[in-house]
């Protein structure tokens, strides 16, 4: 029993075998399949927009889906290429020679390790920072690049996808008089036909029987496999008789199964001038750059997403990490791009009623069969059709839905979105992203730097008065502190001299910086002969500040103490002076203050 | 009247002329001569220190009191070169032939333009991002390597004085032979007599009569024109007669007052090759690259924390700002390198017994005489006495006293400051400084993202159980909300089934991000039939949980009115069946709780 219970936590996977019955089987097989013909066309795809040749779509499609049904624990997640990371490896992949895959294989590679570290160091909760409107503003951009770097496949413009948003616009309308009307309307047609199929799963037919509603879904959910299929039998028959093909055609993809090799830690690469230079792990290394950190960080949100969407917060996040670390390792092994879950074909794996991991199986195989027998076919898909898949998969990821209820509750956060599309389709999409997550960040940094004070003129029920400050926030750290203190002469400026207590009850978090500035605060106004009072001060901070000043700060617990207190200090004593006692109540809470206008 | 309030509002220094006495004149007169004294020695050394020739010192030290005499609120305040900013911008100005001033010359515009920018956009407060440990760790780097970049003049090494604190090791180590021991004995000599005057100052004599103590005030004072003048006498004397002088000089000093032009926009700098290369615009920007940023941030960092030690909380940041701005705009068209408040000065200012910032003038006005009549005879000033006076000023900075209360109060706290500490030896300062800020921000970030939660087992005066969660926290913000879904989960996990409660009482900010996962939160538990219920929720929370979710998250205001809430849903009738009726009541705060271990 020992020797199961370690296989079992070697390989989470296994549970899964146990009580697997025929109908698992069929399920599972069943929905293996419909995902399986979903990243056919998808990878060639996907290969193409990375900048590589379309056999290495195929090479990334079938490692993830074997690991994640050992280690995985959500049975929708499917792991494959992605428009996002293609689209994030093409950066790298246009030196020319042999370089571009080395270079998306060895970014695979890498990738699966920092995902490793990621998941070792509890790294895993750095996509929290990344906030919704950075999400939908990065995505959004992404699915914009992605639709735009296709328009050359569907004009039938040949030449690199260019890089970048701007390139490619320029590129396409200095070259709108070569577009090509045969791979055009073909393309046309494909999207029309992609997007009507989309509907298809809407429709509503109550009254139609089992088999045609059984019908419609399978088109529905096979559409990308069946308009490749009916292009590419439409451009073979065009194409083999004439010579003069309508149609731009993907070319040979390679026949058979990627070796089983080490990634390649060097490459050659042609220089601008057209010589051949040398590139060592080094210099490969410096070409990716940021990409290591990003392109992962990437792969893990999309992963998240996915896992979330479809498993609720009872999968281990540790467990979901290391899986997909090791899809990226493995899979450099055998020649893939790098891979992360993908939402589109998981939604097609759950709508199939996959019932297991063990679904992703049957994916993989179905796909190194394609690459065995089928790849010869391959060679006459029209690169229009495939353009046509891929804007049809990305057009839905442009969200403008979040802007309506963001501009009605919360403004602000338009900004960090804003500024992640614009920077993302002007400069690049991590450059975009980080500049998004900065704003983000700079603002959570603004909000500590800047608590609201609430302010108000009291009096004890012995009628001293005193003015109360009670930082609305739980923090008071170094940021803030220069901020309080000018806060506090602002409110003896308004109210005039009298005995100030700043209340701590709420205040939890405390620092050195803040300890010593509050110990300035003190001495400047003891030259004043205002007294300084900390209400409820918790034990760290009476520590801290004895620790960090020499000052003696008065601690009370209750306003109502502040007299015997004052007693003690003959300077103080005109505060005791009372004209008329007046019988006052703390306010209960912060909203009796006064009120917040930044909200 | 008018025109006279409005030159006012112009030159607020005019209001010191307003019952400017004849007393108060003397007083200015002698304490701006006396820190003339002191800035003609250091003037000279810094330049030397910033690599170039020391007229450049004397140039930078006579704009920055005229202006601030005009416009600047804190009589102490006195503008000129300083250590630290002349050792940033040593970093550009070893290109040879005639680029180093330019590039000194062209960086005081700069700054003095973004210190405007600051001014304008109110970003001064960017120098609260700089907490005490990373401040303290910063001028203590700083310090080690101004003291280690004088060795070299210290010892009579000859040579630039070489880039950073490694490199001036290592040159120093290598070159141990060559030490020239007239340099060196001087040089020991000036800096223990120097330490010695120093205490001089602090020198307890009850009954020694006024004028013995006026004497050691003023010798302790001016100790570094004396141990200048002194030293350049023994030179003068003994490199006059013979060929064999013991000392390296300092050299001709250009006489007069440097010409009122343009700052240079390009410049010709040698390339490593030794051949001449054309710099225009662009490129010297380029070289300037991040210290156009990080210079003026330290320089307004050193000019607030002087204003704030001698003028309080009382002071205009934004007037101090731009008479800083205009100290250096003014200043590069007499080729003044950047400047800003020299602490050592103020203090001698202030002991001086200055009355009004009138005593910039005479200190202008002195350093303008000596370009004039002593030019001449600075030739004759030792290196090693330079290197002695800026040996003897830095020692100072370097702060071991903080790091006891850190280790025994908040021991975090040293980790922001050791990294500046290491990485400004390491690399530079100016990576050190934004390191040490990056660790400082991320920990706030830390912070909002993992609030602590308070989690209890409560029930109502009815008798039903609940699951009251309180965050510690006054923000919910994104980074924030898978943590408190996760913890939710986990609660229920400890406690088992029941409602959920979560406390917004004291929560005062809230985004969409976290509004979508508190929307996706509810639906989980729905689907596990546990209500989830918001209590106290403040009007924001309420309308950006509408806006951003579908969901129905219901609210109440006392924990007591769950039993009703629970009968209206019929999934929910389970929860209302309660064995024993227990009164308990809720925590008063939130010290009744769990205690937070973190802190």
């Amino acid at each position: 029993m020992k020797s199961v219970q370690f296989a079992y936590r070697l390989l989470p996977g296994l549970k899964w075998l146990k009580g697997y019955t025929g109908q698992d089987a069929v399920s599972d097989l069943i929905a293996g399949v419909t995902v399986g013909l979903t990243v056919l066309p998808q990878g060639l795809a996907y290969a193409t927009l990375a900048g590589l040749d379309p056999q290495y779509g195929l090479y990334s499609a079938f490692v993830g889906g074997i690991i994640y049904a050992l280690i995985g624990s959500c049975r929708q997640v499917t792991i494959g290429p992605t428009a996002l990371l293609a689209l994030m490896t093409s950066r790298h992949t246009g030196f020319g020679l042999e370089s571009g895959p080395a270079y998306a294989i060895l970014l695979c590679l890498i990738s699966g390790i920092v995902e490793m570290l990621m998941a070792v160091l509890r790294l895993g909760a750095l996509v929290d920072l990344i906030s919704l409107p950075v999400t939908v503003g990065f995505t959004s951009a992404t699915a914009v690049i992605i639709g735009t770097s296709q328009l050359k496949g569907l004009l039938g413009l040949r030449g690199g996808s260019g890089s970048g948003f701007v390139n490619t616009m320029k590129s396409v309308f200095l070259n709108l008089d070569k577009v090509r009307y045969g791979d055009f309307s073909l393309g046309l047609a494909a999207i029309v036909i992609l997007l009507l199929l989309r509907k298809l799963k809407d429709l509503k037919l109550s009254n139609a029987n089992k088999f045609v509603k059984s019908f419609l879904w399978i088109v529905a959910t096979g559409r990308n496999a069946l308009i490749v299929l009916i292009s590419s039998v439409i451009a073979y028959k065009t194409c083999q008789s004439s010579d003069n093909c309508p149609f731009i055609l993907t070319g040979k993809v390679k026949s058979g199964l990627p070796d089983m090799q080490l990634p390649k830690f060097e490459t050659d690469i042609l220089s601008s001038n057209g010589t051949e230079v040398h590139q060592n792990y080094a210099n490969m290394l410096g070409e990716l750059g940021p990409s290591m950190i990003i392109l992962p960080i990437i792969a893990v949100l999309g992963n998240v997403a996915i896992s979330k969407a479809f498993g609720g917060a009872g999968l281990s996040p540790t467990r979901e990490l290391v899986a997909l670390s090791l899809s990226n390792i493995c899979g450099a092994f055998f020649s893939s791009i790098p891979v992360t879950g993908s939402f589109s074909r998981s939604a097609v794996n759950h709508a199939s009623g996959v019932r297991t991991p063990i679904g992703g199986f049957y994916t993989s195989a179905l796909v190194l069969l394609a690459l065995g027998l089928l790849a010869p076919y391959f060679q006459y898909i029209p690169k229009a059709s495939l353009s046509a898949v891929i804007i049809s998969a990305v057009i839905f990821m442009i969200e403008f839905e979040v802007i309506k209820p963001l501009w009605r509750c919360s403004r602000r956060e338009l900004l960090p979105g804003a500024i992640t599309f614009i920077m993302s389709l002007a400069i690049g999409v991590e450059i975009g992203l980080l500049l998004g997550v900065g704003t983000d960040v700079a603002f959570l940094v603004y909000r500590v730097a800047r608590p609201v004070l609430g302010v108000s003129k009291l009096s004890t029920t012995h009628g001293i008065s005193y003015i109360l400050i009670r930082p609305k926030h739980s923090s008071l750290y170094f940021p803030a502190i220069e901020w309080v203190r000018s806060g506090i002469s602002k409110s003896l400026e308004t109210h005039g001299s009298a005995p100030v207590i700043l209340d701590c009850s709420n205040v939890h978090e405390f620092d050195f910086t803040a300890a010593r500035g509050m110990g300035a605060l003190n001495k400047e106004l003891s030259s004043m002969n205002v007294p300084l009072f900390l209400l409820k001060a918790s034990k760290e901070i009476i520590v801290i500040l004895k620790e960090s000043t020499n000052a003696d700060i008065h601690t009370l617990d209750n306003p109502d103490d502040l007299e015997s207190l004052l007693e003690q200090v003959p300077d103080y004593e005109p505060y005791l002076q009372v004209m008329v006692p007046l019988v006052t109540k703390l306010p209960n809470s912060y909203t009796d203050l006064e009120h917040d206008k930044r909200n």
